[in-house]
């Protein structure tokens, strides 16, 4: 928690329960003196371009440190990178009041649902495979789950809305038939929202899906900071996300590469690692 | 529900339950031609610049009618007036993840606290010197109410903001004090929105209260025609506004004087009146 | 001029010079409610789904009548839908004090130029491969004009911008290539507003290019009905925009052939054409 | 320019010529957190809150120095303060196409006109009733310049506008009857900006001049940081904004009480001093 040499830290102080925004900014290129430090043309992240959080002891800047509120169950301290993530993603434009389309329900997809609804979402839609966490989308509050293997995703939505579309989609999937889907389900006018992360080019029909439809096409990337921080824990404090459900896993640190090996295949959740042995 | 001589209407039939939005716009003037019809400036009000809908008969342009859904109950029916100035005013700015000050709990601010809540809020206050208004917006799901006439409202509010203020401010009661405290309470940043009508000048702090804050003022009119129409109902049929408790008192027409004199005594909530005699 | 059978025009009489939008929108969809009119789900345009204005009498709704101000040249009659079309892409986020990248130079990607550097922008960069073209864009005000088949437009840009690439990306030309470079040439955080229509799918790099950008990609589509209209009209009649070099070509009416294969040949601007002969 | 102990600066090295935003934000409270700097709730203002630069050295955190690009002119890095108000409060909300009065030619009103004309405003009216400011602001380009003292500065400027008022009030003056006469002159839906500070409290009629207007009215603070600075440096560099009107007088340095005296008598401009000599 030193920022540079010779910084005194005076925000926290050992023994804090603290949570961390791991990107680290440059602090004096374009994007961060616009107020755009998540897309920081340097940014550093802990755990990707350098060593992360899965240690004793981790070096982070004072300012990326925020003390977590004792109002806010420390096993939510675990998962707030993610949440953030979806935080980020359904208040990137108008949410309440709105019908909403989540395409793929991961961990971020499932707490988008959550965050849509809790944001005045009239209707949320998912789509997801996975029958385990179609299962989960319904317990998170989705008000209709479609599996996009089975029946056709896109005419079913288009159905449930007379025709029109949905207001806002949130792609959380990445995939390439998801997104191009999710762009056919979106209504003229409409917001798409893209944090999932595609591993190929995906062919996109500008023309009919973005152009003629006049929408608004968004890439989301981390977490703004520090206003999608402030909001998403004033919603924390207020009890206004459940994401109990989420949490059905709890095992010991030791036992990570069985964790790894869950989430690999596709568990409906998060899986909570506790260093000193899993709590009663 | 003709609009002009020789016009066929086909969006609604004799016999259909419709609501209206009773401002009618003349669509050329420059307010019409950039999409702000709430505030024409040739506006006319049924019910205030002519006979209004207190009759068995009421002509109104077509335009201005909408088909009342099914899933929504009848009784909404006869508030959405209200309900329309509560939703612009909550939907002038974000709301999620905000605190928000109601000040003035008269029917308008007890909705803005239901509506302020389903979009997000994360912490509603309310101010009403009336006790069984305060008791009401209790119900109604806010989560501190004070009554400024019995203590220091901005301090209380500063007290629980930790001396930042509040994200939002809704101003429903017109009163110049609660306007000022309003002020006193926001936060560097925020945003007022004005909606209660204030019946002399109000002698502001401007350079306290709005210009060192930085502070976004809104002068909220009508309902934005028709995008609050859209969301509102959208909520409505997603049954995300419970506004049950509003309903307390039904009479038969006939006894409107006396429906009247209660509202004009400060009851917490609104009459139904039913021409053909209260339903069981 | 009658919009219905049976109404009265009262905005405009037999022998006023008028303008018009050519999109009729339902007035009743989803978009017309919400005052996307543009985007109207039942849009007819005439011209395109019904015989058009290459005539002596067009039947056009009274509310897409405009009358033409007298301080406006009368040829700016004859370009109003092409420069609403910049004026809505240009105007559809930030641009003063931005950098800007117009890709293609066409009658629109010309005008864009003009619209851009008129509201502000820092900088406009325009990148064209037909070379009448770019030195009409040069003519228009653009600050620096690259020629992608010469040289490495998105190196060039990037070299210019100090490697941060450009705030604004007005897409004009609708080829995938250029759609490409464009993106590349976009900072993070930058705003893409795509105009030109490809006639194919475009692989995009939705990875680098939108979603670790954070960049927002906008479909533009007509004009905002009739926001674009009051703006562009009002830096018309304020002499805002000099549109002069694109009408050097004037023909009479019947040689019309001979103007159309002057366009497709690449022609940097316009052709009047006069149904009287062409004035002195 | 050092920051805190220990901290390196490597942004800026000795002999560099640089600018400076005089609000040190504290980094930490709500609005540094959500982006807000320039309304810090510690803020401390070098010149204000502690000695300023008038003086040989002054200490400024590395954060709030930029360097000033070679290819502004050196006296404009003089004004940048002040012109960093003008143009947060003209990018304060949409410009292009609008119509916008300035009332109170001062510097800071002076330097709005610049700024709105350069981004695009179709029309800028200025009220003042200091003669000379009133020639210096047609000078900057003012379209219609009014001495409020002389004739009815509210109806003359709704009759310029058809009836209809201003899009954009920029309130420069801070004299509680220009601010009224300023709301008078707004259209409904406009946006009032207010900069000046008023030395007392002011009256409003919030009912008719913002609650039934429907408009917006912004405290402006400042500079947003570095936004604002961006958008200026750019504008600049780009020499779209020409100021060489104000650089009327230079002095040496050791004049200044005579400099200053010039200025409260009204000088309609800015004074140059010089501490080596005015250069020739």
């Amino acid at each position: 928690m030193v920022e540079r040499a010779g910084e005194e830290v005076t925000a926290v102080k050992a023994g804090d329960l603290v949570i961390a925004e791991m990107h680290v900014n440059c602090g004096h290129c374009h994007q961060c003196r616009l107020g755009e430090a998540h897309i920081c043309q340097n940014v550093r992240i802990i755990g990707i371009d350098q060593d992360g959080a899965f240690a004793e002891f981790v070096k982070i800047p004072a300012t990326n440190i925020i003390k977590l509120d004792p109002t806010i169950p420390e096993r939510y301290g675990a998962i707030l990178d993610p949440l953030g993530n979806a935080v980020h993603t359904v208040l990137a434009g108008p949410i309440a009041g709105q019908t909403a389309l989540v395409t793929g329900c991961g961990p971020i997809g499932l707490m988008s649902i959550v965050v849509a609804k809790a944001c005045g979402s009239s209707t949320v839609f998912a789509t997801e495979t996975n029958e385990q966490r179609r299962a989960m989308a319904k317990k998170m509050g989705a008000d209709m789950v479609v599996n996009p293997a089975a029946e056709d995703a896109v005419k079913k939505i288009l159905g449930e809305t007379g025709g029109t579309g949905v207001d806002v989609l949130l792609e959380m999937s990445g995939n390439p038939t998801a997104i191009q889907q999710g762009f056919k389900a979106l209504r003229a006018g409409g917001r798409a929202s893209l944090l999932g992360i595609p591993t190929e080019n995906v062919p996109l029909n500008l023309v009919d899906d973005v152009i003629f439809k006049g929408a608004t096409v968004q890439g989301i990337y981390g977490r703004r900071m520090y206003e999608t921080w402030v909001k998403m824990l004033a919603l924390l404090k207020a009890g206004r996300l459940n994401l109990e459900p989420l949490f059905g896993e709890r095992e010991p640190l030791e036992k990570f590469e069985n964790a790894f090996a869950k989430l690999q295949g596709g568990l409906p959740g998060k899986i909570l690692l506790y260093p000193d042995g899993v709590p009663r």
